[in-house]
């Protein structure tokens, strides 16, 4: 993409109204803007970050043999009325009438609603094991509404809903589950424990929060340090094999790691002092098992083995992409700007055309960018007439992994400049040995 | 996908509900399911279509230099009292409280929103043209919702909106959404004829609707039966070269075209007889350029090269994903089902066990299914214990365009059974041509 093509509007000033880093990043980025309080539209930048992030999210849900589905933003109250949430919801949920003053509301959750597919569409335990997930726009009318997309009204969510036979199955379920979140979260660049939860509003019987650290975090967290250093599972890991998966959840669940109000003193005295980990934490993803509680007020059953009805078994696995763009620049970002996971970077690099005019720098970088995209990689290039200064920190604000600089003075010598944003280190290379590096 | 995992709830009855034959075979083929009046959930079939639907558009609108962002469903009351349409638009609009009784709204479309986010960002004619787009779901709280998606309150919609410095830059910027669906129909398997438009509610100057033929269309058109032969514009048509562009739009509106409310007999009547059509249409696209007519009231100015502020020059450029999945199957069935054309079929390819357990069978599926699913195809294997019957009524139903029949006498003979679906016919093949054939 070129720069002067593109809609980036980069704001110079930091803005008043943002309380958190990710917040200012975002706005002063050009990735967000304010529409109403909590209701944000993505520009095209942002939008780059949390479509990246939605497919990494759906390549490892896929993965499991999750199927994805896509749920209607408004529903009826009568089938929240079925399960009984539709009074406990208080005014966080946007309640609607219709033309006809009929009651619906602007789906904040899809307990019910999936609940109420399945039970239409399957009658047989031959139809289990089903992990159905969408990746929808909710709603929750928060009363104060802070913090940008960290805490929207209207925000992402990738939930998916699991149905089985029995509880076994819906434990194998849970804990694949529980392995995708973990592969997941490492593909993004980000260091997720998972840690025993309370249910809240959902309700059930297990629920583990992940959750990544960084200073700004929203709660103290209380973790063996070894976490830090274990690898994820690998991409052929088979979901199919419910003791392997189950080897997996234990060994992320065998070490000590709680939130606040989880938290065991006691226990967490008993790890030796060098791994004892008090930080900062953010929640990134939640999963719950609640067995029947959906399926009993809404009658979902199926015909077992035995020829007898069975209520199905449930669970339900949620991330927030829109919620998950803020916490990652919450715990990757410096004075400059934000610093990208390269996995979820709007652009992989960028091409800064230090003198726009300049015959020799413009065929440069105009080579560098037609072999880089053909290679697919994405490329924001730089080809404004704005000056080196503020491209380097257009650049930088924005994130972008790697960044070649390119201006008259090193290319008279056949060189461009490699900057890597995380560390900030420059290289001089040839053209030729730039594209080799970024050509992925 | 494996049929035995995959969420595919067919349904052998046909819904009494349903008017019209999409809806009936959306239904029937567990595309969709209804959770309120005129809201419908995606099921997976379904949602595969809908995707490779926007995924063309996406592709022929970012072709144009058109950058896509986000904007949200939820819109302020206030911003729609900036343009006086609050009040003009009627019962349609879904008008929400929110818990501090604030007006809102579930945008309908986003003149409004998109002509804020613009002039809150740029100031310089040297950021001009610019188009942004989105695809986003909508509600318009029509009063009878029927017809499924084809109307439906909660739809798809990809809208995009152009910004110029004056009148005649705006008009490239429409003759480049004009060519961009021409592209796109094409694509999609459609032929889809320009016809000018009144401009209706969004108002304007110029407008053209972009109608398909179907015998169960909505609409009587006229229209000079050249248009059904004419070659949709090249893939490396230069859309920077605003005559080239325009000469294309000439050669698209030079014939005789119009909708019933356009329709001049006399014209029409001027038209070789053999060569006059008189048709059903479906509009699939709408197209509009409407000057100031949004900018003027939200006072989106740029500054010029002159120095002086000039109001932006707008138009707006919407297709219906969700509709068009609809408008598809009506202009492409059989009383089997529905006749996908390949670039939006769910799958390309269905691979029919019709004895599973037969080692020899199961074998060679499985082979065929691995070696598609590496090249990249897309393919639903049938692998279910459904009797041979229903997987022929099952595959046509949801109309793969391939399909390949594997069975034990056929590969007795080291053959199987290569169905095309559009016109029935059948040869015998072997495996490896089967793949060769179908690798793409």
């Amino acid at each position: 993409m070129r720069l002067s093509r593109y809609f980036l509007p980069i704001l110079r000033e930091v803005p008043k109204e943002a309380d958190i880093v990710s917040h200012r990043l975002m706005l002063r980025a050009g990735m967000i803007r304010q529409e109403s309080a909590g209701i944000y539209a993505w520009l095209p930048l942002g939008l780059r970050v949390l479509n990246k992030i939605c497919n990494i999210i759906r390549e490892e849900q896929n993965r499991t043999g999750a199927v994805e589905l896509l749920m209607p933003t408004i529903q009826s109250a009568d089938l929240w009325r079925e399960s009984g949430r539709y009074d406990d919801y208080g005014k966080e949920m946007l309640r609607i009438k219709d033309r006809h003053e009929r009651d619906m509301l602007f789906g904040p959750t899809n307990e019910e609603m999936i609940t109420e597919i399945v039970r239409g569409s399957i009658k047989s335990y031959k139809s289990l094991p089903l992990n159905l997930y969408h990746i929808q726009w909710k709603f929750r009318d928060e009363v104060r509404p802070r913090f940008g997309v960290y805490r929207s009204r209207e925000f992402l969510m990738k939930d998916a809903y699991s149905f089985d036979l029995d509880a076994e199955g819906a434990k194998h379920s849970y804990n694949k589950m529980f392995v995708a979140y973990l592969r997941t979260f490492a593909r993004m660049g980000l260091k997720a424990i998972p840690m025993v939860a309370d249910t809240g509003p959902i309700g059930g019987n297990l629920s583990h929060e992940f959750i990544i650290l960084a200073s700004t975090g929203e709660s103290e967290v209380f973790c063996h340090g070894d976490y830090l250093e274990m690898a994820p599972p690998p991409a052929d890991v088979n979901f199919d094999d419910a003791a392997a998966i189950q080897q997996v959840v234990n060994d992320w669940t065998t070490l000590y790691a709680a939130t606040e109000e989880k938290h065991d003193a006691a226990t967490f005295a008993a790890i030796p002092a060098e791994r004892q980990m008090a930080a900062r934490g953010i929640e990134v993803g939640h999963i719950f098992y609640f067995g029947t509680k959906y399926s009993a007020p809404f009658n979902a059953k199926v015909l077992g083995p035995d020829g007898a009805e069975h209520l199905i078994h449930m669970g339900s696995y949620g991330i927030g992409p829109s919620r998950l763009v803020a916490a990652m620049i919450e715990a990757s970002h410096d004075d400059a700007g934000i610093i990208w996971p390269d996995a979820v970077a709007p652009f992989q690099v960028g091409i800064l055309n230090l003198k726009v005019g300049d015959s020799a720098v413009d065929a440069a970088c105009a080579d560098l960018y037609a072999k880089l995209t053909a290679a697919g990689v994405d490329v924001l290039y730089d080809d404004t007439d704005e000056r080196a200064g503020s491209k380097f920190a257009t650049a930088d604000l924005i994130g972008l992994p790697w960044q070649i600089l390119v201006g008259p003075k090193s290319l008279a010598d056949g060189k461009v400049e490699l900057k890597r944003r995380v560390d900030g280190s420059r290289e001089l290379v040839t053209p030729a040995e730039a594209f080799e590096r970024l050509k992925g």
